[in-house]
Order: C-alpha cells, then sequence, then structure tokens
C-alpha cells in the first residue's frame, strides 16, 4: 500500500531512487539501532560501567536479532516511538543479569536520531559521488556541444544567440557550489546523539564524555559536549540543501523541456516518452520530473523549518514531522541527482535553423 | 522500502491509516482504471462505437487481468505515465481485432483522473463517516465531562474559569461545518475525466456525449461538458478540505496537550505512551500525532496549489506533483480522524484543583 | 520603507491593488474597529446594559476620534496588540463616568476579527465583481478569436490542433466556479465575533445575546451562539479560496506566456514589457505576474493553515501570523484579478502558420 | 497603506525591525542602483569603454538624481522591472553625447541583483553582530541564572530536573553555529552581477572582464567569470539561513512561552503584554513573536526554494517572487533578533516550588 510514488510499485520507476530508498528502509533503520546499542555496550564496557560480559552477550544477541514487528507496531502506537518497545524485546532476549545492562543510561532520541546519522552520512557520500559524476557528464556535454549557437531566452522571449556552453555551464556551476558546500552541511548532521533522558547522561556517573567518545569514534560520527536533541539546525541545514540541489536540477529540467519545445527544437532528446493517444509524441519525461521533484522539495522543506519550533528537551510532534518529510525528501533529491544523469546522457543541442 | 511513514512497518501503528491507504494502493488504483476501460468499451458498444463483441470480450478480459508490474514500472520510468504500457498489456492480452478498441478514443489522463476520481468519491463517504462519529464522541464527551470547571487561558496565560463544554464545542463546532462544507468539495471532485488526447474526443465522431453520459452513470460520477484536464481548482480544494480537517483536529490535539501537561493537568489521559529511560511518564502520544499531521498537511498543501500552475493542455511537472502529494495528504487526514476518535475516548476533563 | 511589493512605490505599479489594499491599511482597520465599538455601545444601551447617555457620548466622540499613532505602536510593543492601549485612548477621549462603557464586556479579539471580517465582506463584494467582468471578457475573447485554430500541447509538446475556444474555455470554467463558491466561503467569515474573555460574554448577564443579535445586524454580519476565537477555519477556507483564484488565474498566465513565446506566436501581446538591453522584445510582464502570484499565494496559504494549531482560547502565535500573510494573500488575489483583466484585454490569439 | 505587518504604523512596533528595513526601502534600493550605474561608467571610463568625461558627467548627474516616482511606478506596470524606465530617466537627466553611455553595456537584472548583493552584505554584517551579542546576553544569563534547577520537559511531560544552564545552552549553540555559517552564506550572495543581456557582456568587446574587476571592487563584491543571473542557490541559501536562524528563535521563544505559564511559572516575565479584559494577565508577547516570525520564514522559505525553477536565461515569474518574499524574511529574521534580544533581558529564571 504505497502512500508515496517512491514506494509506489511502477511510479518508482520514474520517481524512485532505490539506493537511497534502501537507506530509509525499515531495515537500514533498525540496523543503526542496533549497531547504536551493541557499540554503546562495548563502550560502557570499555569504560568500566557495565560489566565486559555483559556487552559481549549484547553484542552477540543483536547480532542476530530479528524483531518482532507486530509489538514493534503496537509499541509505536503506544508510545509515539519504536525504542521502548525495542529495548523491551532485546532485553528479552539478553535475559538474565545482562538484561539491565541494555540501552544503559541512552534515551530514545539518542538511538533514533543517532540511527539517522549514520544514514546521513551515507547519503552525503553518495550524493558527493552523484554530484562529481554529473558535474563530469556536463563537462562532457559542454565539450561536444558546447559551440552550438542556440538562442538565450529571457521573460519567456528570444533574446539574443548564446553558445549552448552558456546553457550548460548555469547548470553546473551551482552542482560544483552545491558539492562545496556539502561537508559543512555533513558536519552539522554526523554528530552522535547521546544524551540520556534529559541531556544530562546522569546515569553514567562521571564517565559519560570518555563512553560518548569512544561510541561516537566507533560510528565514525562526533562526538559534541552538550546534547542537541532539541537542536534541529543541523536537520534543516541539511534538508535545505537537498531542496537546493533538487532546486538546481529543476532549473536544467525546465530549460531542457523548453528547449525541447516542438516549435523551438535547440534540444533534441534520444528518447522521450510516448503517449496512449497521439504515437508521434516524445515527451521530455525525465525533464518534466526534475521540476516536480524540484517542487516537491521546495514545498517540503518547509515543513522541515517549521520542525525547528521543537518545544523544551523533546517534541513529539515536531520530531515526528521530520520522520514524515526528510526521508522523502532525500529520496526526492536522489530521484533528481540519478534522472539527471540519464537526462543529459539522453540529450544534444541541435543549432537553430538560420532560415526559421 | 517505505519512504514514508504510512507504508512504514512500524510507525504506520501511529501515523497510518489501513481503509485510507488501500484506496491509494497500486491494487486500488489498477482496479479502477481497468474499471475505467471495462466501463468504456461498454459504453462505446452502446452507442455503436465500437462492436458489442470487443466491448464484452474486453470485459472478459479485463476481468481476469493482472498486469506485468515489471513491465509497468518500465512504463512508467520511460512515457511518465503508466497507461501507455497498461494499454499495450491489455491490448495484447485481448488479442486480434478486439485490441484496438481497448482505450479507444481516451487519453492517459482520463483513465487516470477517473481512477482517482472514484476512489476519491470512497474516500469523501469515508470522512463523512468518521466526522459524524467524531461529533457524536465529542457529544458525548460533553454529556459526561462537560460540565467540569476548567480554566480558559488566552496567550499562554490562564484567564478566568470556564465549563469543558466550552473547550469541547470549540473541537466539535468545526467538524460539522466541515462535514457541510463536503458535498460541495465532494462535487469537485466527483466528475469523469473523458476526453481524448486534446480535449475534444474527436475519435468518436458524434458519440462522444452519449457515451460520456453512459460511462458517468456506470462509474457514479458526473459527466462534464467540457474537460477539465488543466483545470485543478477540484482536486485543490479537496486538498485544502483534507488540510483545514487535520488543522482542526490539531488544535485539539495542542490543546490536549497542553491541558494534560504535568504541572496543568485538567485532562487526564486513560493511557499514554512511555519512555525508555523515564518509566513514570505519560506522553500525549495521540495528541501530538494530531499537531503533526496537522503540520504535514498544512505544508503539503502548498505543493497542490502549486501543481494548479498545470501549463496548457496537460503539464508532466505539474501532475506529477499531485501525485507525490495528494494520497500523503489524504492518508494524513484519515490518521487524524482515526487517531482524534481514540484520543477522545481515551482523556478525561479533571476539576482544577481549587488550592492549586 | 516598503518590506512588500504592495507597498513599494514603483513596484506596486505591477503587483499591487489599490483597491484592495485600501481594506488593510490602517485607517480602513481603525475605521471598522471604531465602528464596532460605537455600534457595541449602542446595541448595548439598546438592551439596557449601559446607560443611553453613555452610548450617545461613545457614538460622538469616536466618530471624530484620531488616534495617538505612536502610542498604539508602543502599545502593539507591549501587550501584542493594538486593543488595550486603544481602549485607553478611547476612555480618555470619553472621559468621565461615560469611559468605563467603552468596550464593555468585549475582548481584544472582539474587536480586532470584527474589523477583518467587516472589511473580508467587502473583498467578497469586490471580487465577486472582478470574477463576474473577467468571464464575460473571456466570454467576449471567445467569441471574437475561438474559432481561431491554435495547437494543444501536452507535456510541452505540440498535441493536435484545437479551438482557441477551448483554451478559453479551460481558463473561464474555473473563475465561474470560484464564483459560485464564492458565497459559502464568504458565510464562514461574515461572522459577528463578540463573546469577551473567555468566550462567555460573562459580564453582559443575561443580556449577551440580545445584544449579539443587535450588533450583527448592524455591522452586516451573522450572530453565532458560540464564540470561534479559536476556530480559524473560516479564515483558513477563506485564504484557500484566495489561493486557488489565483492559481486558476496563473495558469492562464502560465499558458499565454508560453503562446506568446517567440517561437510559438500563437497569441500577440498588443503591448509587453521592454527591456534596458533589447529594445526588440516585447515581454509578457502580466502574464508573468500571474504565475508570480499563483507562487506568492500557493507559499503563503500554507502558513494560514498552519495558524489553524491555536492553542486553547486564544493563541498570540497563531493568531499573528494570520495578520503576516492574509492581507498579502487577500491584495495577491485581488492583483491577480486585474492583472487578468487588462491581460485578456491585451492579448489576441493568431492561427498557427501552416507553414511551419 | 500597509500590506504587510513591517510596514504598518502600530504592527511594526511588535514585528519591524526599523534598522533592516531601511536597507529593503525604495529609497536604498534606489541608492544602490544608482551607485552601480555610476562606478560603472567609472570603471568603463577607466578601461577607455566610454569617454571619461562622459563617466564624470554621469557621476555627477546620479549624484543629485532624484527619479520621477509616478513615471517609475508606470515603467514597472509596463515592463515589469524598473530599469528600462529608470535608464531612459537617467539618459535624459545627463544629456547630450553621454546619455548613450549611461548602463553601457548592462542589462536590468545587472542592476537589480546588483542593487541587492550590497544590501544583503550590509545585512550580514548587522546580524551577525546581533548574532554575537545574543549570545553574549545569553551567556550573561546562563552566569546568572544558570545554577536554577528547573524541570526538563519531553513531550510536553515534566521529565527530570535539570540546571537552567542546560536550557540557555541549548538556545545559544546554534546561533553560535549560525554565526559559523554566515561568512559561507555571505560570500553566496556578495556578487557582483554584471553581464550583459544574455550574460556575454557583448557589447564590450574583450574588456568585459576587466571592467568586472574594478566595478566588483568599487562595490565590495566578488567579481565572477560566468554570470549567475539565472543560478538562484546563493539567494536561496541565504534566504534558507534566515529561515532557521528565525527557527532556532522561534524554539526559544516556544519554552520561554511554555516556562511562563501561569502554572509551570518556572520563568519569570520582568514585564508582559496587557489584556484588554483582563487586567491581571502578563502575557509572553515577545515569546510569542518569535514563535510567529519562526512560522512566518519557515512558510516563505517555500516560495523562495520555487523560485529556484528559473527558466532560461532570465524568468520574470521566478524572479519577481523573489522581490516578494526575500525582503519580508530578512525583516522578519531582524525583528526575531531584535525581540529575542528584548526578551533575553526580560526574562529571570525561578526555581521550582519544591511543595508543588
Amino acid at each position: 500500500m504505497p502512500a508515496s510514488p517512491f514506494d509506489h510499485p511502477h511510479l518508482s520507476g520514474l520517481l524512485g531512487d532505490a539506493e537511497i530508498a534502501a537507506l530509509f528502509s525499515a531495515e537500514a533503520e533498525m540496523r543503526e539501532m542496533l549497531r547504536f546499542e551493541t557499540e554503546l555496550a562495548r563502550a560502557e564496557s570499555a569504560e568500566g560501567v557495565i560489566p565486559a560480559e555483559a556487552a559481549e552477550r549484547i553484542g552477540e544477541v543483536l547480532a542476530g536479532f530479528s524483531p518482532d514487528a507486530e509489538g514493534l507496531k503496537a509499541g509505536v502506537a503506544q508510545d509515539g516511538l519504536v525504542i521502548p518497545e525495542l529495548v523491551r524485546q532485546l532485553r528479552k532476549a539478553v535475559g538474565g543479569d545482562d538484561a539491565v545492562h541494555v540501552h544503559f543510561g541512552a534515551t530514545s532520541q539518542d538511538v533514533i536520531d543517532t540511527s539517522l546519522a549514520i544514514r546521513l552520512v551515507g547519503v552525503c557520500d553518495i550524493f558527493d559521488r552523484r554530484l562529481s559524476g554529473l558535474v563530469e557528464d556536463l563537462t562532457a556535454l559542454e565539450r561536444r556541444d558546447g559551440g552550438t549557437e542556440v538562442m538565450a531566452h529571457t521573460r519567456m522571449q528570444a533574446a539574443i544567440p548564446v553558445t549552448a556552453a552558456r546553457k550548460i555551464r548555469s547548470w553546473r556551476d551551482p552542482l560544483e557550489r552545491h558539492r562545496e558546500r556539502l561537508p559543512a552541511v555533513r558536519d552539522g548532521v554526523a554528530v552522535l546523539h547521546f544524551a540520556g533522558a534529559a541531556g544530562t547522561l546522569e546515569k553514567l556517573g562521571g564517565k559519560g564524555e570518555a563512553v560518548s567518545t569512544r561510541l561516537a569514534e566507533a560510528l565514525h560520527l562526533t562526538a559534541i559536549d552538550h546534547p542537541r536533541h532539541s537542536e534541529r539546525d543541523g536537520i534543516a541545514e541539511f534538508a535545505s540543501w537537498l531542496s537546493v540541489v533538487t532546486g538546481s536540477l529543476g532549473k536544467m529540467g525546465q530549460d531542457i523541456a523548453l528547449a525541447a519545445q516542438s516549435e523551438v527544437g535547440e534540444i533534441r532528446l534520444g528518447s522521450g516518452g510516448g503517449s496512449s493517444a497521439m504515437p508521434h509524441k516524445v515527451n521530455p519525461v525525465g525533464a518534466e520530473a526534475l521540476v516536480t521533484l524540484a517542487r516537491f522539495n521546495a514545498t517540503l522543506v518547509s515543513g522541515m523549518h517549521h520542525a525547528m519550533v521543537h518545544e523544551n528537551e523533546r517534541s513529539g510532534a515536531a520530531w515526528t514531522l521530520e520522520w514524515m518529510l526528510l526521508p522523502q525528501m532525500t529520496i526526492a533529491c536522489g530521484a533528481a541527482l540519478s534522472t539527471a544523469a540519464k537526462l543529459v546522457a539522453n540529450i544534444s543541442f541541435k543549432a537553430r535553423d538560420a532560415s526559421a
């Protein structure tokens, strides 16, 4: 039952991105949550907070753990998030005296936000690669077609002729800037969330910082000295970056759709979409999809900014809103990047007919 | 791989709505698309546009038709929508001379928009019932707790005492108005889309109107004399209604979360969400979810209004944007209605402690 | 110091609407607030709530009242709204024993929301007239140019030829539906807000309803038996209607800009915008402005839906958000309606060059 | 006739920011446009593109130039932007043979976008100072009240006690990060736009780059080797930053409003808003305004992202949308920063009553 095209059996062919969607699957989410709990136990044992055998036992059990999905669903319905029920299941699976050492000192948001952070780091790496590839593709397109003379258009009217290179650079340059901005954006999300119930790690005695440092290292995240549970600027910046990237690609899509109009014909589509009623048409499907995805993210980014009004130490309402928006925005950006790559490979500039 | 909580194995426990989601499943969508094609053949045969045997054969084949999902996915990737490939598959399944009579005179948007219209009518019926039930629940709550004296709050400060009835009515009255508005909203979407490639039904000779009337009757939709493919006001009005309903419920959720604060205690939750770190807490999970869903729809409604800028006779970009937003908005409204019903059953007003 | 183009000395030439803006001036707002206070005193005196002489004196003083603007500004900075300071000024101006009868039993929101209601009724009347005029203009355009053959475009590609009448109807029909929806939308805002501090009119003894009825009649609004201070559905529906109207006009603008492209030339602009660098150009300025205004309102409507999450009996935060959005949305819709009228008068359809 | 509270004679007391609004006045806009034209002439003369006397004459005339406002308004209505008419007026004022050297080689967007860039640099400097001041204020607040024990709240429920310092840091740390991000955001907008009609500076012969370098230096902006007229990422990033800053302040406002609730009383407001009906109240007006401003910018930022879909070499529609949104967003952010400073000076933390 797909609520969104990303999960839809056929619409995902147009709008989906399997590689990014995989990072937002329930499985990937669970995998990184279990990794958090495993590494937490290990770090706490290294610092003498919990017994070494407990950490070992937890590591073994969690490695083979398979959650009771129905129980988790009921747990979320009851608690608003999955962790209380998951911890119950994990403690039951570990059993005996070691059970109490599972999730020791942590709170729900530590697990969920850190699981997300790990996966967003993965997203950043993929997007960096894709942006880099797309820049190369556009450079190759410029090399091949850049000399073609086309018409510049301002305010929907023919202005004066320019080279195709001029257009291609206006698509490529922003992508290079987005890549340059990416490390700062990545830093804003690549953060270990480990702070306990109210951000004080009160259960760890004086060992909070040491455990935090070990845990961050194990998860390749940054340890911070002050919890950011309620500080959502990193995540809002990330969402803004997603939307800005998608917006730049939407501009490229819009330009291509306009240049490929029957009456303009300055860009030729190698292949295009067919029509059920008009077989002669070559529709600029990929170009239109870029516009759609840009407007989709431009719409959703607003909700991510609203979610910054995160009341007190933890907001159920604002935090849950992020869950409803961020995965989709990320997949939309991914879909735009892969659609753009296919599109660039599929277009060629065509000199204007001088007689026209 | 769930991009949205509505499809998520456990988050759907909190944010999902199985009844509404079922209407937006790929299966339901396909079922109504096939119904369109079947009834179209029947209506065209009744008007002598296609042979009676063709309509019969089409009806038989489509009744047992099961699409090649991979083919549809590839088709959408190519064409931007499913119909060209679906029609190819249907024609192949029908075979022989009758194949050409499948989808005769129709265009992609006829099928997709009509399939949606049929399902939105179903949604309206469900929401009408739910609104009516919720109004009754609130009336019962007023009957039971309405006399309790609670504090009115303006600008986040205690103002003067009022009865709980006053609060309950401010939740219920808007829902009654939403019900009153529903028939007009329903009329705006309960429309048969049947116009052919460019809105002229040019292939049907003079039979366009007669076929249209028959088809509309068979599908319980309104026949219109002028195609509305590019006129998206009905769908935008529907989306606005969804968001306004969700907004009213979000206000109720916000009020309940505020009244259930530990320090206020004017509303008691029969049961609430637990915490992985603080077992003593009773979290107002349902109330928060109503706020989340309200802000989700308030965010997405913007994109539905942007999608009204639907260029020319059919916009790939704007139309696809609707597909990405409307199903989610509808499920979010459904989830808000069912969450609200559970919440109302779970709260009781408690008189203020006079000594406080 | 104009924060918005609507107030800008030259941008208002493109994007402004003097007639609608006048209804949102501080002067108009104040005029209707004073009218509320005057008619309130009159109604209360008729019902014996305050002395007849007090009502008379209040009426006289308010008729000539000119507020101390600096004082009001300081008052808003302090109180978050203008009424406490305004009432202070009014009571001082009335003076003596009658002073206490000013604003008797009312609360800030009564005055502000009712002043808005009165002006929104005026807006509805203007918009009804403008929609009706625009429908007539489009009918005249159809009569003159409807027979011209132009190309239908789907997904940004030439499809098959249609008459211009087909396009014109797709612009006009939604406007007719918007007019039909207007009375219901108007009813949702044409409401007297008079409920006192917490919605109970507690200071009026048993006379609340009678005063309310008289006051509503005097102000040509509907009296309601339950205060709607915190129920914002009427205002959100109004905002949605504004945005949907603007969206339909944006679609028309987009179509005209596309048809007026140099390479398409199916619509000729009588006059268009000039360029500082390219004197040969005829820019479709009005058509573009319609797209801009549509996207502006599609953006802002989201905030009006967020503002429905209006906590408790009165939300400072949510209510103030409406003040920041609704006037602009209304002016934008007005500007779109008047821009559309000028644009329709300025275009003519041109048959496609058969040799092209 | 104020369409927005920022320009409203009394609402600007609550929501305005005179210092920032001054940078978006028509006067400031014109001043920097004239500065562009003056410095352009100077740079072109230094590079021998226009005669030295022409540059001198232009400098003199523009220094004392006062535009015909009605003419500009009519020009914008006609051309969609002010430059064609402004250049006509400037050339007329300069007169004689030098007239043709005004605006030589430039296009409308060069002037408008550069005038904006100059002013956004000014905004960045002011916001940097304000953020720095606010961080200091919060540090002082922490020093004074940080040791007070207050209750942490998660999901709208009391959790466990923490120090006020914990809360204060969750407000301050994001502001420090926003300051760190500011230079990169500033770089994205501090760009000279000078490219001519279609981005090629075709009229300057080989002198384009040299003139560009001189002009950028004179205006304290960065010269770029490729025009960015249609690349709106810098401006969208700036808008996102504004909204994220406002969002962080909205979170602080929400926290303060919650802590200042009558029933919670953990924050005391030195002074607060009064009520026209309930003189005993102390309303958290500034705190609520922060929430309002956050939601305002979270709403508008969406439109700035939509405006990235900037078709071809210049979009009238998308560009004009920026004009309608960005000034307001900037003033809203400014108002939030100054409101926050006043609010922080006005609050004190109060230990929880142990007996409660």
